[in-house]
């Protein structure tokens, strides 16, 4: 693992973005319900699965995926929710070292480790005895509600997480459904077609799920090996042992299970979008024509449904700090007819100091506005030069920093055709996000 | 549409990738069965659909992946099989100009297009009676087996195609199938649990099937209008009307079905993959110290699961035309001590004349080994500059033209530096294939 900067990392409650805070749709009356009567509500993660299907040695749960595996998003996705007291992970006896590594390089919290069973329904059996009030020298304390989800949905939102916790409480268990994507059907013993289901009358049982913690702890101790070993669905087993038929919740898209090897690459392409969506402008004082705010224009105009703001420089004060916290993980900073350095030393301070790029690459764009077909261009580049050093440095701590140049002649016309070419080579780096360009200078 | 090259583009049978070869697993005993009795097979596409989970207006099957619409990479893997010899394409009124202007941009062959009906039941029914014999005008003439395969399933594979005909000629009628990722579970009508299935004794039925012309056409004559409106099952029908027990086949996860924007994602991720794993240098002969070879070793070393050939320069001869028939979709052209620009025209030329970027976006990386640290710089740039303004004609022509300067010092230990830097970049130009950076040199 590599070191990180240990000051504590400002925690926002459902901040992560426009994507993730709650909808709309979000049932206000439900979530003042929850608050009023807050039961203690805990979170089993079963995360022992060997991940066959993949296709690859490693546990789909540990794969990377920005080069942060991908338990570690589901982790954020249900720490981020504030009344979820205490997350239990069920990992592998070998994989136990390096979930511990995960969770102190990312710094999640609340988190508890208990050794995973040899299928998931003992997994999880193993995460509710550890929540139980009668296990010896735990901190955990027994909940009211517990929620079964996995660690391979890391998208899930606390929306569908609210509306389970509230129908478990109610039902005495819940879970989030989904429509049939392929018709189901039913094999005969010799390979052929026995019969086909209706699809409009079956459903997906997708996570996450919630229990009342006594129904679900109960229906564990009482059920057979047979379901231990063979049985997949947690609602099954509190209808058959608790008699309790589960509220069923109409989840979103979001809540697949990432499951193959394709499912890895969309996992990266919605995350990449995730954090794409707000692009900062880091103003220059002494730019006089305003052609910053030009760029800025010719930015919001080819990225439809990209928020773009500026601020003015960091040594005038505290509004990139507010920009940082609100998790914008992509910068432009602005230079104009100079090619020095300090503004984007100070950019990338302060975002080392925000701890921003611990969970996500921050994508940093400096660039210097100049007549490089006017003025002696070798003087000015080999000052220019220097960026490739110090990316090399920062791209360490996963700030990912390149230069662009961007042509500023008098005449009007090639001007802006210069600033629309440098805003489809930022938003190009911003996309894609990769690592392999750092140091690079650019010209629009 | 854009204007495009005449000339008719070789196609070979199942020449795309090593994915989309016949595997190992390839029944070679039933390709030599179908062989020789040598059933005529027709396929039909039903791509009416509205793509309303998708949650765009654009109906998913012309959603473009690398700016081609995804129908057309399900066109062209039908296609690449030599023995499906008519194609027929249910399409809706509205969308059957966008569809003809498809079919000519991209070189399809063997397509008839028929009006969609208002199900997808409906408009496998017009596919199909568009085959029937009794057709007047009809070029097409009724096949013994016909494939029913979907429009948003591009990766289907030979081997599949093969099994499902080879069943369906056994059977009467065949359909892949998958294991289930998620439980299927039966609501009941306030919403709750009523009973959970065994996953393990239920499948998902996937695309391609294939059935005996006649047993499915019969099937669509007698169904019902309730049917016809609300079924989604083809192998239902099979059983239901002509009381034929379909065969399943496993198929490859491959075959999953383009349904969310996320697989949209996961489809670009795979395709960019797939058209990534040869890269060609053409080296260049006045390289005595042989550094492009050195080049070519640092790539192997680096990109575990390419294939990195070399070629020797375009003007040897036909070397190079071989490697272009065997569709290779990057290349990377080796100049030593060298800013000039011929050798990376006639790449272009041979390139546009192989018609390969038709099809794909192909990238091409014009390397420059400079001492640039020890000889002047100005004037090697300012010639080197004239790649932005070619860069941007061959983009029209879909060819991605970047250069990449890479330092060549006397100094081991820096070259080998140098070179490592050059492969990364190389690496992330081929991977990303984003078209924002043509026109580019970048520096290692």
């Amino acid at each position: 693992m590599e070191p990180r900067p240990a000051a504590p990392r400002p925690r926002l409650c459902d901040s992560l973005g426009a994507d993730q805070t709650p909808s709309a749709s979000t049932p206000n009356a439900a979530r003042a319900e929850l608050g009023r009567r807050a039961p203690a509500v805990a979170a089993v993660l079963p995360a022992g699965g060997s991940g066959e299907r993949m296709g690859i040695p490693t546990p789909k749960q540990f794969c990377p995926v920005l080069e942060r595996p991908l338990i570690s998003y589901t982790l954020q996705a249900l720490e981020r929710v504030c009344w979820i007291k205490d997350i239990v992970v069920a990992v592998t006896g070998e994989n136990m070292d390096a979930m511990k590594g995960i969770i102190q390089k990312y710094q999640h919290q609340r988190i508890s480790l208990v050794e995973a069973g040899v299928t998931r329904h003992r997994s999880i059996f193993n995460g509710l005895k550890a929540l139980a009030e009668d296990q010896p020298d735990s901190k955990l304390s027994k909940p009211e509600v517990v929620i079964i989800h996995d660690a391979v949905r890391p998208f899930v939102e606390e929306d569908v997480l609210l509306k389970v916790v509230t129908a478990a409480k109610e039902c005495g268990a819940a879970g989030a459904i989904r429509p049939l994507v392929s018709t189901v059907i039913s094999p005969s013993a010799d390979g052929c077609l026995d019969h086909s289901l209706e699809r409009a009358r079956h459903r997906a049982s997708e996570m996450p799920q919630a229990f009342l913690f006594d129904v679900i702890y109960e229906a564990y101790q009482q059920c057979s090996d047979y379901d231990l070993e063979f049985g997949t669905e947690c609602l099954h087993l509190a209808l058959k042992y608790g008699h309790i038929k589960a509220k069923l919740v109409e989840g979103s898209p979001d809540l697949w299970k990432v499951t193959y090897k394709r499912d890895l690459y969309a996992a990266e392409s919605i995350i990449k979008e995730r954090i794409s969506q707000h692009i900062c402008l880091v103003m220059d004082t002494k730019d006089e024509n305003h052609v910053g705010h030009r760029l800025e224009e010719v930015l919001k105009d080819e990225l439809n449904h990209v928020k773009v703001t500026s601020r003015l420089p960091c040594h005038t004060g505290r509004d990139l700090d507010q920009i940082m916290s609100e998790q914008c993980y992509s910068y432009v900073c602005v230079n104009v007819m100079t090619s020095d350095f300090e503004e984007i030393r100070k950019l990338v301070n302060m975002l080392e100091e925000s701890n921003l790029s611990i969970l996500y690459p921050v994508v940093v764009i400096s660039v210097y506005f100049l007549d490089y077909k006017s003025v002696p261009f070798d003087q000015k580049m080999e000052n220019l030069m220097q960026i490739r050093e110090y990316a090399k440095e920062v791209k360490k701590r996963n700030i990912l920093l390149c230069g662009l140049l961007i042509y500023y002649p008098q005449d009007e016309q090639k001007l802006q055709e210069s600033l629309r070419q440098g805003a489809t080579i930022i938003a190009t780096l911003i996309k894609e996000r990769n690592s392999g360009l750092v140091g690079q200078i650019l010209v629009a």
